[in-house]
């Protein structure tokens, strides 16, 4: 009932846009592009962005279907939802598997006559690692509640705290890129990312019984590496160095490059830490500090005269 | 329109994932945690985040009807709007009131039998604070508008400032927060929080005429108390002093422990203001300072050697 | 099939929200806040931001049909979904030009007879730049590949990566902007910070070839001009200088007031640029950095003793 | 999640619609069509079949809000309800008035430059009609719970019934038809004939108490003039009579052709009454009995040997 | 992206609808309805069309899940869908005869207080009986495939044929109606009505294996009595008779007087049978008959001189 | 917003619908089904009604564009929404072609490889059938606009008349049923038999310039012959003669059973015509007419006495 009556005729302007021109201008410049790259016959099949969050959301109810699930679930028929919503998801996912092995096929120039196949056996796998899964998420979510003091159940952590949010993104898109997916695995992580302004790269390596509080700012990048109970705070970098000013800035792809945090290590707000240096077990490092050099297991590092904190 | 042909059946493979086992190992993990938790027979009975942002939306247009109203509202017919929208958003809202409550009874093992009462009364104190709610948004918005030499109107303020986004948010939720009910509060502050980047605890308490500049990554904790005419900028935090390395970190649930900030503080981007300190009236903080001690009304606190600013 | 039994009727509760006085007391909070500022026989005529949202996800559309038009077009009917979309879209932002030239008639008191012709100029102008627009595009996406080690392909980059999103919402926005339509720009750049954590103001002047990496906590002020082959970090500020304490804080509206940062410099995370400096070509600003003077060009800014670095 | 793998990819096919020659060819087609009756530079501005379907069900919820109107209304908040109902339903009621005397000014070729103040009046005295309907209908619901020994309540009839249905879009079509609209008004039978299968022409006068059972294939013609307290069944016809075979088969618009019935007549199943002929007060007319004059009040007319009856 | 300006506007007429007199003006004319009915205070308490449209389209799914469920459905995983899809729409439905409950409690002016619980039996004995229904539906499906020489195959009959429909809503309808949930059943058999055109009271009993064909117009009565493998075709009325004319035709409610038409009769379009007369076993009666007398078993009755006839 | 407190949690009954033991009979019963015609591995492979029911929604607007296509199109943009519209219905029907031609391959236990070439192939023919179509279909509401007196333009015929709505559907119909697509066109005909009441079989053949006018209760039987310039008035039924009463019924499929009816015929309401007779050029059939012989042309039957008539 909201249509208003066309702007063009009530104003007694009759509208022409003139488009045959700005369309065949649009076209000259999407040529040009392609004939750079030498690309023709080009077609629009690359993963969805949409449909993968629907995939996730899906994935975050059969993980968890009392909270996360439909609003009016009950115990008695749990089973039936999962397996219900894991057949529909693990079919949407199987064609977005799909999307990404293609897409790598033409990419590198290669056939693509198995990728069905593929991409099935790797939905499969997928599928057996979400029970697993689901007990490490466990232990994250346990972490964040007896990580905050204001956190009053463990209900409550899940359903609202970002750092979850971003942690269940993170395994989900882990083991999508550890199967050799890392476009689905990247587009899940930039899903968080928007939703959370935590941005873990998908390739990054963390432990059981993770936390981050706040999170606002967050930066962990693909080659780290964190163990167990390990909490981070909003604002923290566990970023690569980069080389002197005035060299080549160019990184080899995959090296290792960013640090390696052990189990129990806390960081606070706001903490650059840079690298391919390792965080000794147990470590705390405070607010606001640069690091880039290793630290000995049990060190308590601040910033000269000040004490670390959060909000 | 948009269906397509499925996968399989056009690749020729018999889709099966073996659900049956995937189900009874989720089923397992699902039954563990709840065995260690003592939990049986449970219902998916909790405030839905999706209903309070529903709930919130339609309060910002109770609140400013011709401006975050529907498109085609005219003050002729406003009240009816108003009134409508009241009678369906208290509603919706006396329900999430009611799953609060219900909640915490089987947290805390108490009887809810009174519960439907207590919510209705809950929710009839709630819209009564409603018309004092939209006079101190209105002093926001107009602190907004002074405070910004951007700002050209102070509808412009209303439409596109995710600092008022969170502060409507905020006020809406410290409500709710203050009327036993810091579930649905804290749900609230994080839908704020997704949107803008802003991270307030709905036990916060601010005075009037507030203001955040940019805002992505301002951290406000749950005993921070801020006065009248306070402006903040992106990335500040007023946060909890963490007690010296090496003592156990927990803090007592509830205690004081975040800044005073009295009236008329401006601080800018990027300081870190820590523990129960008290920043006197009229200060100014300085970007990037960082702050674990009380400052008198009046000073002027930057870093060493450099003069504060912000975007 | 949601539905569920109403609260009231189930608890024997015959709720009444005793609506009148507290829409009257809305009415009179309303009319307060009308009186001060001298309205009345108000209009819900605003530029809507969920109007905005789809228009600028169409001229995503529009411009990368293949990546970010419809999933299932192919490159044989592209200009037909060029076009038609283009018709649609420019029709849907013709009355968002409409809004904003009747409104800022409105603030300003000054007739609005013609504002029908204009709106219809000004959007015919707007579309007639989108092929160049598209082409600078092109050179960011091309920028952000060469970039970022982990990119695989300029198809990722466009899909995923936050900076892109920021900068093709803030050439359009830009766009808009330098045609005289402030507001529609501003809710195109909020819309984006949002999304992103990326704070551009839509008066900065952006070269060719930009890019941002991880992105959230940026933030770029009105009159920054920024170079072409430019490449920035996350929670990099370029700001407006504040006046030394004590004086009083109102900046002269449209003064340059914020950075100039000239081609191939590089600004590391977290860096603070402020006021109306120069950053010379081909500088390099390290993390954390805070700068308030101008930078002469091929220079390598770093905190004292510290390497630069991001994630 | 329902997307699906493209047929063409997952066969080879690179499909190729050849669309340039099939659009072109509907092209010529359309512009033949517009020679033949000279027209050019067409728009497509028509009132829209939704948007009347949409605005008669908003209608129905003010003239019986807790029947028709939202499932949780509740008495206290009617009047808002009802006020915000009606006010945004005017509104979108006036664009489609406005479309109609449009297209009426361009079949006519007369100017349309007093259409918006006409269209305005034209709504306004529609809606002043609205409670008299209201009463009016609600006579309709009262004759058809005494008419149907099957009916339990006033509410079962006004929520199941499709001759209720009927009578509420003809009241509304007829009050639209009498002020000049004959094509919103025909629009709106048309809804009302798809629903139900009653079709009764927006031209038709119908009396108060009036009630149609089971319904489907009912037929009531232009300027059928119908008393009160009526009573039809399914697949009665009161329709024109033809003139006799072998004359050319134009009738002249507008003139009398239609039968009278008046009041407290009743028409059995599939009985057919043409031409402008009376049915006198009180008479009955059997099932299936075809009719073309005249008929004394108090009669009972049925079909040789038989009863007349109905389901 | 489909607002127009608001026709208001840009015509320069500042819209007014006076809505307060004509609020009040319906407010009176439901105020007088709800005096005379003696009625106050009421809710909006009544079960849903639109509800039981989703709950009858789920039901269809779990009856026949592989016609009738979701498009991407498979064998293996047809037990958890079916199972998923009745925990969802048995609590669905359990809310509809809750209302009902309610609703006829009010009516009755009886105590509700064990509604819930006959709710929840009610629900729990329809759920009972599902298995056997899709047994008789499949006798229907089978009966429609071997009667209409066109249908190519079982899966055509059931997602094509409008006989089908009615025939399933029936089953569901009249499964409600003997629960004592008249106004449920109700509702049903009205969708299939504006759905079909085919109108089955859901009081009427039908034996298996039973085929409408084409349908539009069938009408069969309240107590109507039909064997096994019968078959109807279009516009057939199995009605009640009516009185001789000149005596009150008030009938009294719940009085067998529809027609008992035994096994394996066929009965052509546009016939009507009235009254509680017996059609028997494996009778045929023509196109166009008018019935109202008993016919023996195995009887072809005939319009005087011609052959009977159907589509 | 409309969430309600559940029912069970609100009554304090633990509802459990003890699905297992309906699930597993659900599943018996779908076993047996399957069992006694040999199917097992089954799949939800089947054209869809809903798809269906958009495709042609879609090709309404491609056929006419400023009446059936978006309410805001505009001349100069015609052929650019004409051939995006195409591309995306094309690619959609594709699909729904692919699936009937597989299920005959399941049906006549087949070969499929070369159904997507044959799919393909067919869609491609039947859009270049569409500029014929069109002008045929100008044809028809053409003589829609002259057979009805009432109608006032060639656009109300387009926009309002079911009549139209059916032919539309069955010319589309039709096409697909002479390119071997049978299923699609039956799902196509039963859409508009629920919408309009009319029902005529895509098997028909059916000249230019044809006319339904009201339209309820009309069947049109698959062999019936109708040649250019037919006008039909409501429950007309063109069907097939039965067997005399006591031979076995069942007809010889593909048979022509049902009426020629040649050039300029008219046949006025509820005339029946049956069997493979012939209603010569010009001839008149009046109302209810009953007829299983041919008649010359130029004839005018009526019934004994009574003179044709409709509504």
């Amino acid at each position: 009932m909201n249509d208003r009556l066309p702007a063009a005729a009530s104003d007694g302007i009759q509208q022409d846009w003139q488009l045959t021109g700005i369309v065949g201008q649009l076209r000259e410049a999407r040529q040009q592009w392609r004939q750079i790259r030498g690309r023709s016959g080009e077609v629009r099949e690359f993963p969805s962005r949409a449909a993968l969050r629907d995939i996730i959301a899906a994935l975050c109810g059969v993980l968890f279907p009392l909270r996360l699930g439909p609003t009016d679930l009950r115990e008695s028929s749990e089973d039936f939802y999962v397996g219900h919503t894991l057949a529909r998801t693990l079919d949407a996912l199987l064609l977005q598997v799909r999307l990404e092995l293609d897409y790598q096929a033409r990419l590198d120039a290669v056939p693509a006559h198995d990728n069905a196949l593929r991409a099935s056996r790797l939905v499969q796998q997928f599928a057996a690692t979400l029970p697993a899964l689901r007990r490490v998420l466990d232990s994250d979510v346990q972490a964040a509640y007896q990580g905050d003091p204001a956190a009053r159940s463990v209900d409550e952590v899940l359903l609202c705290y970002p750092g979850i949010t971003a942690i269940i993104h993170h395994r989900l898109a882990h083991a999508l890129y550890r199967a050799g997916l890392p476009l689905l695995a990247r587009i899940i992580a930039e899903i968080a990312h928007a939703d959370t302004g935590i941005d873990i790269h998908p390739g990054a390596s963390i432990g059981d019984s993770f936390f981050i509080d706040h999170g606002t700012g967050v930066v962990i990048g693909e080659t780290a590496v964190i163990g167990r109970h390990v909490r981070l705070y909003q604002a923290v970098t566990l970023g690569a160095k980069r080389f002197p000013p005035g060299e080549d800035g160019v990184l080899q792809k995959g090296l290792p490059r960013h640090p390696i945090v052990e189990d129990d290590v806390v960081i606070y707000a706001g903490a650059t830490v840079l690298g391919r240096i390792t965080i000794g077990r147990g470590a705390t490092i405070g607010g606001n500090v640069w690091l880039t050099r290793s630290v000995a297991p049990g060190s308590h590092i601040t910033q000269a005269g000040l004490q670390h904190g959060s909000g």
